[in-house]
């Protein structure tokens, strides 16, 4: 069985195909700038043993449907292409990044589910209108497969009200629908699954706190293999600190910038998001140069990562009192992945929660699962390797399987 | 030595006069509602066995200063009066709300320091203004009695970088000062003092976590007796859920009610300070009428005291993680010291982490200290009733002795 995985941004459109049987990945790529003066693909065919090819193409794709059939084109190349025909594909499977609370599970998508997705543009008003039209051009592209919606959000949908309300009159809640949502549920439920097969043990019966750190960043705290608090709200900006994104503030912080600097909600919300986090404090968001700069001597650059781990940290402890019981805390994407450093400044001097890392350990991890804790420490400390298209894919699988039983 | 301790509001001055043999209330009152059409002085004169007598005036008030001439003349006064002279009162103890980083402790007035305040106004645009009004007027009903400023914000002061910088561009910090302050500092002083004294151990060896529940809320972290976190930051609107405030939201919240409500930052700010917190979730921010109506049934109101508390609760958490090793919890101000639900809802389930309530003990506490742990519990949990004003009047007669050294 072949799944595509599509995740459409504004101007790009990143893909990956998969055969189910394994699973593994066949091709997988990326065209962007779609719409600009200079469009990009970049595509890759990887042979089952493991030897790629990569095809660039700099042509002008004038919009994402013209995209996706340049991304048809090369997936059925003789010489660069995985598949014989197109409606190999069964499906597609689609990244949607806000379902708000009307998505709880991954879903095959129909005119309602489409009505659903656009009813909380509101909520996510720079990633679903993208969403939307990868979803349009794959119906087109791929009369036959069907489409599936896997959404950012669903996993967090058991949060309770005590974690996803805001003390803020109540009707905001009912009519807008401001609440805490979260985002990254994909990987946090992907890492949640790879270490309950680790730990031998169901993930039902696991208490985990799971730690994405990529150029976004948040974190999950997991009951009983249920999402219970996340640290991303209504929108991606809340939680931790990130590569531009400030994380928690005060906030009053907008009014205070509007009276004494002028700011409209418009300006702030630009600053907060996109000249903020590791950028604003020491002018780079790139989390490998943050950590040369340091290790230079530069004192603002040593002051970022403080804040950046500081924050996990306190997270840490607040979702361990959170879920009462804990059984093991998960460092995962780019950064969780691949920064000893920073997973030592998240974790030393927790020993009094039973939460123990093993500084050798920790520099010695591998491609697969790495245990980064001390044999003695009562919380397993783990460093899981994501792979948000691959859950999309699994996703997508399971859902086209109910849909036909 | 008797020292009048002073907090002056936009439109009203309390006060409480010390003998600081004892030390002991002499009297206290309050004259409100200055500058409108009836004003009202309740003046109460405590003598030293303990009973007290009462007076209440309904008069106008035209301005501060008319209401401090009252208040003397009441002071004096031969049957309310404490005192014979107002010239036997040696120093006035004002809290100042907003010290900036200008202020690591209590301080003499001096026009320096009134030059300081005035600086911070923007900080605290509703507090300093009629704290400087106080320091003023005080100075010309007692000019030989030395003034003396007590922060709200000068036991925050020891917070490391990590923790009261924003993620945000630097030069917010540097330019505008923008940064965690933290407030409601003479409390947590206070009652770590105090925790100090009943866990016999000196202050600088200990390591706690405050909870100050009144109107307002807010936690401290303090390690080996300083203050190393707190969960108020630029302004009093972070942190905890209080009675009409917020507390922490999603940053980009305000963005959100601007671009789908066209709500200008004043609005919304006004909507976070005086329309949320329990308020706004079940109507009331009366922490016992909220009580009352959920042993009423009320949803609304079980869903404010849950938010209320796992707010807490998790900041325990990550207060713990940020210490490292914690030897009591404290919870005090009215909601702390008269509240054994939300004592409980905030630390049941925290065994793992060594804190454990003794819930029998939870519901006995007194006028005094209580400790309401369990007897095996490796933290802790006391309550300690605040006295902030006792505070000051301390602070005040120590500033003065160095003064005088």
């Amino acid at each position: 069985m072949k799944i595509l995985v599509i995740n459409t941004g504004s101007s790009s459109i990143k893909y990956e195909l998969f055969d189910m049987a394994g699973p593994k990945v066949m091709a997988s790529g990326m065209a962007e700038k779609i719409g600009e003066e200079e469009s990009l693909i970049i595509h890759k065919r990887i042979l089952s043993n493991g030897e790629s090819t990569e095809r660039r193409e700099a042509v002008v794709i004038a919009d994402h449907h013209e995209g996706m059939s340049r991304i048809v084109a090369l997936l059925v190349d003789t010489e660069y292409g995985a598949v014989r025909d197109k409606n190999e594909i069964v499906a597609v499977g689609h990244r949607v990044v806000h379902g708000g609370e009307a998505f709880h599970s991954t879903t095959i998508i129909d005119e309602e589910v489409i009505a659903a997705i656009k009813k909380n543009i509101p909520l996510a008003p720079l990633h679903n209108p993208p969403n939307l039209v990868g979803i349009e051009v794959a119906r087109s592209v791929f009369p036959n497969a069907l489409q599936v919606a896997v959404f950012d959000t669903a996993f967090h949908q058991t949060i309770p009200k005590r974690a996803f309300l805001y003390a803020i009159p109540f009707e905001l809640y009912e009519k807008e629908r401001v609440r805490r949502y979260g985002f990254h549920g994909t990987s946090h439920a992907y890492v949640a699954a790879r270490a309950a097969e680790y730990l031998c043990s169901p993930l039902g019966e696991l208490n985990l706190i799971t730690i994405h750190l990529g150029n976004g960043a948040s974190m999950a705290a997991i009951k009983n293999g249920k999402c219970v608090d996340t640290t991303m709200g209504m929108t991606p900006l809340a939680g931790l600190v990130m590569g531009t994104r400030s994380g928690d503030v005060d906030p009053a912080l907008p009014f205070f910038l509007a009276d004494h600097l002028g700011m409209t909600p418009r300006e702030t919300d630009a600053l907060l998001n996109k000249e903020s986090g590791l950028k604003g404090i020491c002018g780079t968001n790139d989390m490998r140069e943050v950590i040369e700069k340091m290790d230079a001597g530069d004192d603002r650059a040593k002051i970022a990562l403080d804040l950046y781990a500081y924050r996990i940290k306190k997270y840490i402890g607040a979702y361990f009192a959170a879920l009462e019981i804990l059984d093991a805390v998960v460092f995962t994407a780019g950064i969780g992945e691949n920064s000893p450093y920073i997973r030592e400044l998240c974790s030393r001097g927790l020993d009094r929660l039973g939460i123990e890392i093993d500084l050798e350990r920790n520099k010695l991890t591998g491609s697969g699962i790495s245990e980064i804790s001390s044999p003695d420490s009562q919380v397993k400390i783990l460093v899981i390797p994501t792979n948000e298209e691959l859950k999309i894919a699994q996703e997508t699988k399971k859902a086209i399987a109910n849909f036909l039983k």
